[in-house]
């Protein structure tokens, strides 16, 4: 769409006595619609383009749908006063499911975490995950080097051209553990769109559930995110950076490996290690089972 | 509440052969649920601890309220099956709010992006926030050396003793300009929390508007950060990391001064730069008041 980023005049000021302006390059942040048949139904703030990808792994994230053939179209809704040259702000999207599948409820953002009967725990939403979900990847079996791994983080890098540029953008990618293939990569100023975006690209591509794949993904690990690595039927998460206490436990009753701080020639695994192959230098210890 | 972090176990796996469990401390995240006499208005994943400050702080950030007379207690929602040794979760907060108040609006995490007549743009956003704000931070005639908000971070970064032990969490501090004391620092999984948190704090020792004060953060500056300085009367607002497009537009048209890559002795600014005493070693360009 050609609106990953943004020029704006900056004041560069060090102690040292340099001041000077100059453009600069930013990372544009847009709000988006999303609609479902006509009705608003969430509003994030994004960077523009892969509007689609993005509606459809927040549908999925959302538990709406889970399979390609529930997805009919999506177009951007424009109108008189919604700006630009062309009178759209490609800030609103409409899209159609198919016939047959159920409208999300209006209340979908707060579906998760709450309970009827008893307010909010982490258990309760451990457990509304757990029943959501249509894929099970605690079954999958894909063995992952420890060296793959580690190569990950530099491979999303490589494809987040726009961070280069703004310093400001969130990635995700997907990978492949079969052929090591990076499947598809993504950006955003948000952290969960750009995990939207990556699953969104899979709905649309018929490959749900992500069996056999890695989502490595540029920054901290939430709750939410393992959520949607395990709506979407990836078997394993890695990040660059601390996971929290709650997703630790999603990823644990999920049968999710988890793996953060992946830096360097380093790795902390939290849950699932037995789908981790340790370096062969170290025999005494390369079963890693014992720590599920 | 010692909540803050919690301890799990974790496999430190390198590539050149060490490999070892240990138990490592992780940044606790829940969720909570905010309500408002009676009825759920907002879930969001946080760091326990400062709850009542984050609900405060949320609700003005939503327009709710914007005095502490406005805001009359909080208690956490206990009964059977909450979960824990005495029945509680903590993870229920209902507000009671001075009567006269109004009820904020179910749709309040709508009401600041949408219009009803055309979808959704970033000016829509930005008129918004400019609309619903009881504070003019334009006016705020404070003047802060460009030494002093070098030194920010590092005095923010002392505060955070969690993100020592757990690399997961955000920060936020508030500075005042005139005595250079640290008034307040919070720390949460969430960016937006722990600025909620820090304004939620200021509401509760009416301390509103934050007239003459620098809100430190340890992170990006998005549209929403900007908007919730905004609506705390706060005139400037200074990061770490990068703005986006849509930050530095709502701080432009909103006269607050915005730093953002502010790091060791550099940092770049963007808007209302007239605030900045520049070092007095380039008397030629100390003036930075053309760039508005």
């Amino acid at each position: 769409m050609g609106r990953l980023t943004a020029s704006r005049r900056v004041t560069r000021l060090t102690l040292d006595g340099v001041n000077r302006q100059r453009p600069d390059a930013v990372a544009v942040e847009e709000p988006l619609e999303i609609r479902v048949a006509g009705t608003p139904l969430s509003v994030t703030m994004r960077t523009p383009g892969h509007d689609v990808e993005l509606a459809a792994g927040f549908l999925v994230s959302e538990g709406v749908i889970s399979r390609g053939d529930q997805f009919s179209r999506a177009i951007h809704c424009g109108g008189p006063g919604t700006g630009g040259a062309d009178g759209n702000t490609y800030n609103v999207l409409d899209l159609t499911l198919a016939p047959g599948v159920d409208l999300p409820s209006p209340d979908i953002a707060r579906s998760f975490y709450t309970t009827s009967s008893c307010g909010v725990c982490g258990t309760a939403s451990i457990e509304a995950v757990e029943k959501v979900s249509s894929y099970d990847v605690a079954s999958d079996g894909i063995r992952v080097s420890a060296h793959d791994v580690a190569a990950f983080p530099d491979r999303l890098r490589e494809q987040q051209k726009t961070f280069d540029k703004t310093g400001g953008l969130h990635g995700a990618a997907l990978f492949d553990v079969a052929t090591g293939e990076l499947l598809v990569a993504r950006e955003d100023v948000g952290r969960h769109n750009a995990v939207d975006k990556v699953v969104g690209w899979a709905l649309l591509n018929d490959r749900l559930p992500l069996r056999g794949t890695v989502l490595q993904v540029s920054g901290r690990v939430s709750f939410e995110l393992v959520q949607k690595a395990v709506m979407a039927g990836i078997p394993m998460l890695s990040a660059v950076s601390a996971p929290s206490s709650l997703a630790i436990e999603l990823a644990e009753r999920a049968g999710l490996t988890l793996a953060a701080f992946v830096r360097g020639n380093s790795m902390n695994l939290y849950t699932r290690t037995d789908r981790i192959i340790a370096p062969s230098t170290t025999p005494a210890t390369t079963d890693l089972a014992s720590v599920r």
